[in-house]
This record gives structure tokens, C-alpha cells and sequence, in this order.
């Protein structure tokens, strides 16, 4: 396995600007990452929109989210703004596995983990990966108390894991969340990738459309933008930005007058799931 | 204008089995009315899932988002069930509109309306179309309270409406909600429709698959069938009469062990409005 492609959707800081309460923001933020998961993206970035920053509270939801349910309790502290995150769905991805027994572990199976104190009088380094109890991880390295892994499990009498790069994960491992300041900024610095621009103002999407898009973003990382609940994208970016990307409108002939991101992203994704650009590896295999 | 076609959505009576209470149901509901509106389908047809009934609360959802918010008191009745409708987006449709002058309406403007009682000592009909007061309609028919229906502006001054026929009005103006006891009874009654099944079992969806579609089904009626929760579309048909439709997979390679019933249909509506198969009147003409 080489590297995967980076896969990321961007997203408004000021997503949840219309939204009634915290309740209706959590589950708007929540959609965004199942959004994700279902389509393989790896990463989703909050960028700064100017009218209204939200990117604490999305980011915290994202990031409960992304966390296997074992790990909760660990990883993320208690916070007034996860109060509604008891409504929100699962991922349902491979790295937030149901089974929690350590038998039926299999040798080279992928596993989230989270250091823990030491076991006993062993002196080694202990994960947890959500079975019944902690288990060693084969490292040389020193590594801190609650600090997050992705292990392969190595052996299974006794059970011991080791660490492995999540590139050498062949399969959907979930996302990293973000928060940039600037749109614009984070574009640039994105040279060799992938940017498609969502807006009712761009070019309506048709299969040649994504055929084209396919073609171009084949094996390179791929960003698409949304625009905010009251602006689309192009109010957003400087004309310069705009003339840079491919701007794609993703439902032509809409019935209504608005379209929530939430909805967008659902919509955006399955269509660029159909050209070339799908796939974690660039070449829609599937996993 | 010639008629439009009917472009339904088929949802199951199992939709909101796994919500954890009734506000997540509602929002649920709300989702597939969305996604109806936001593409054009002028019906949602509710069928029968043994697995669990819960068609009287959706359909009662369902109708309410669709009608004009200024009708809503008169013609939806008070109901335990609707107690969440409050959290509901809407729809934001032409038939929905936010501008309630009288000044500003338009000869040849449509309305959605209701008849009212007459007013003063004029013994014809009066509507209620969301301005400040109730006009006359210019009608030789007796038409009863309470009854809704479809009126253009007809003259200014004095401000008098006539009825029209959904079918003359040339814009998306919302969907009617259905009810059906047998789906495989409902689409051996569509003869003459394009019926498109969805499941992950199907056809992964490509460029190519949509275009044959789109060629078959052009200017035809259209169904799009999903499936419950718990099963997929091809465990609720009998296998006749699965190998009768097509059926296709619109999220290859999802990243997640499921997809929830209105995530499904927006990506599937989003890749079927890529095919010729956009458009009320089957050629995808902006509206």
C-alpha cells in the first residue's frame, strides 16, 4: 500500500447560523460527518467564515463523532456543548467496531487505541482497544498516558498489538477534523489537489461535467467547498480564488429556494462518488 | 403546458423505526419531504412494511410540510403527533411563498388556496391565498369550505383569482403524499412508469447506468423505490418481481455498514437528476 489520497470536505464555520438551538446544531454538525463516513472522506475542515464563528462546538461534535465509543470516555472530556450528542447516529465505520470480545480478534486485524496506564508490574506500554481489558503494545517507543493509536493486532496467545500507520490501513478509517482561518488561504496551499467549488452559480453538473472533474483529480487529493447557510461559496472567495477551480453546481433545477449544506454535501458526494474521484486510492475499489 | 409527469418517491411505512422518540422521527419525515422538494418529485407514496406501520404519523408530517404555511391552522387539524413540526425546515417552494401583500401579486401569479366563508353579503366563493384578506374567486362551481386548491390571479384591481389545474402550472408546486398497503401492488399498477429500485444489492451506479436509464425513462413516469431500515428493497419484493425493475446501487463502496433510509435518498435523487430523467416535464429545462 502506498499513501491515500486525502479526501476533504469544507465546511462554513458558520454552518449552524440558522439552526434553533444547540440540539438542531448538533444534529446538523452530526449529518456532515455521516456525510463523510459514507463516502470515504478523510478529512473535514471548518474554515472562518466571517459572519459567524461556530468552529469550536463543530469541531468537538466532529471529533465525539470520529472517536470509537470505547475510547469517549477517554479521549474526550465532559463539555456542556456535547450535551446533545446522545442524539446523534452512529458512523457505523470499520474503526468504530460493534464486536468486543478478544477472542474472536484476529491476527493482522485494525483496531483504534488509546494509551493506558501500565498493567501489573509490566513496565511496557498498554492499550485499550475496546475488548474486555487492556492489552501490550509491541513498541520501543515511549509513548504518553491517553494519547491515540491505531494498533494491528499481532498476536493472539498472548494477545499483544502493534502500532501502524493509518496509511497502511487499507480501508475507510474515519477523519481528522480542522479549523483554518482562511478559505482562501488553505486553497492555496493546496497545490497539487483537487478543488471543486459547490455553488448554485457554477457550471450544472452532467456526466461529462464529472467525467472531466474525474480525469484531472484522478490519484490527487481532492477538497470540495461549500458555501455558508446565507452565502455561497463565491461570495466567499476572492474573483481571483473563484477564476482558480472548477465551481460546480451540484443540483440543477432545484425546487427550492434554498438548499442546506447538510443536504448539499449528501447530494455533492454521490455525484463525485459516480466520476473518477471516488475511492480512497483513486480508483473506486471497492473495500 | 401539457401534463407533467409524476415523479414519486417511495418510502416505507418502517421509515422512522429506529428513532429514539418523536422529535427524531419528525425530523426524519421532514428529510424526505426535503429531498422531494428540493428535486421536483410531485409524490410520496408510503408502502406497507409488516416490519412496522407507522404510515399515519409520516403521512400526517408529510402533508403538513406541504402545505402553505398561512393554511396550515384551517386546513390541518390539531394533533398529539404534529407536537414536533415546530423543529421541521421548510420547504421553501414557490407554492410556499413568504410575500403576503396583495399589492404586489401578479396577474397570472399562482397561489395554493382554501375556500373560506363568504364574505359580507357576496354569495360567491372566497379564498384564503396568504394575503392580507380573503378574494373572490371566479367560479360557476359550488365549491365546498375548507376545500384546497389552485388559483391564478385573474384581475388587479378589483383583486378576483380563478382555479387552474395543477397541471397547467408550469413550476414544481409541491407533492402529494400516498398511502399503499402493497408496494409490489403499486408498481404492477405503473405500468408505464421508469421504476427504479435502490439497494446496495443493485447495479453499482455509473455514468452508463444512469444514461440507459434516463433514455428508457424519459418523459415516462417516474418511481424511485427505497428501502426500510431493517431490509433492503429486495427483501421486501418477491424475486418476479425484483427481475422486472431495475435496481441499482447508488452508493458503491459506502463507507459505512449502512445508510439511513434519507441520506439514501438524497444521493440517489441528486444521481437520478443527473440523468435525463430530471425535470417534470422529462427535458431537464430550468424552472
Amino acid at each position: 500500500m502506498t499513501g491515500q489520497r486525502e479526501r476533504a470536505i469544507l465546511i462554513p464555520s458558520s454552518l449552524t447560523m440558522e439552526s434553533r438551538d444547540r440540539r438542531e446544531s448538533t444534529l446538523k454538525v452530526g449529518q456532515i460527518a455521516r456525510a463523510a463516513a459514507v463516502f470515504q472522506y478523510n478529512r473535514i475542515v471548518i474554515y472562518r467564515d466571517p459572519e459567524r464563528n461556530d468552529s469550536r462546538f463543530m469541531a468537538m461534535v466532529l471529533r465525539y463523532m470520529e472517536t470509537p465509543q470505547y475510547l469517549r470516555r477517554m479521549l474526550i472530556p465532559r463539555r456542556e456543548e456535547l450535551r446533545h450528542v446522545g442524539t446523534l447516529p452512529p458512523l457505523r465505520t470499520a474503526h468504530h467496531p460493534i464486536n468486543s470480545r478478544s477472542e474472536s480478534l484476529k491476527i493482522g486485524e485494525f483496531r483504534v487505541g488509546a494509551v493506558v496506564e501500565s498493567v501489573g508490574s509490566d513496565s511496557g506500554v498498554w492499550v485499550e482497544i475496546g475488548i474486555d481489558r487492556p492489552i501490550p503494545l509491541r513498541t520501543e517507543e515511549k509513548i504518553p498516558v491517553g494519547q491515540r493509536l491505531n494498533v494491528r493486532i499481532f498476536s493472539q496467545e498472548p494477545l499483544v498489538a502493534e502500532p501502524v500507520d493509518q496509511k497502511d490501513i487499507p480501508i475507510y478509517w474515519g477523519y481528522e477534523t480542522e479549523v483554518v482561518e482562511s478559505l482562501e488561504g488553505y486553497l492555496a496551499s493546496k497545490n497539487d489537489a483537487q478543488i471543486v467549488l459547490t455553488s448554485r452559480n457554477g457550471k450544472a453538473v452532467t456526466p461529462k461535467v464529472l467525467q472531466e472533474l474525474g480525469q484531472s483529480g484522478r490519484k490527487r487529493d481532492l477538497a470540495v467547498v461549500f458555501g455558508s447557510p446565507a452565502r455561497g461559496v463565491d461570495a466567499l472567495l476572492s474573483a481571483k480564488a473563484i477564476g482558480r477551480y472548477e465551481m460546480i453546481n451540484t443540483i440543477p433545477h432545484q425546487g427550492t429556494e434554498t438548499v442546506r449544506v447538510e443536504e448539499a454535501v449528501f447530494a455533492t458526494l454521490a455525484l463525485l462518488n459516480l466520476g473518477a474521484l471516488g475511492g480512497l486510492n483513486g480508483n473506486n475499489t471497492p473495500t
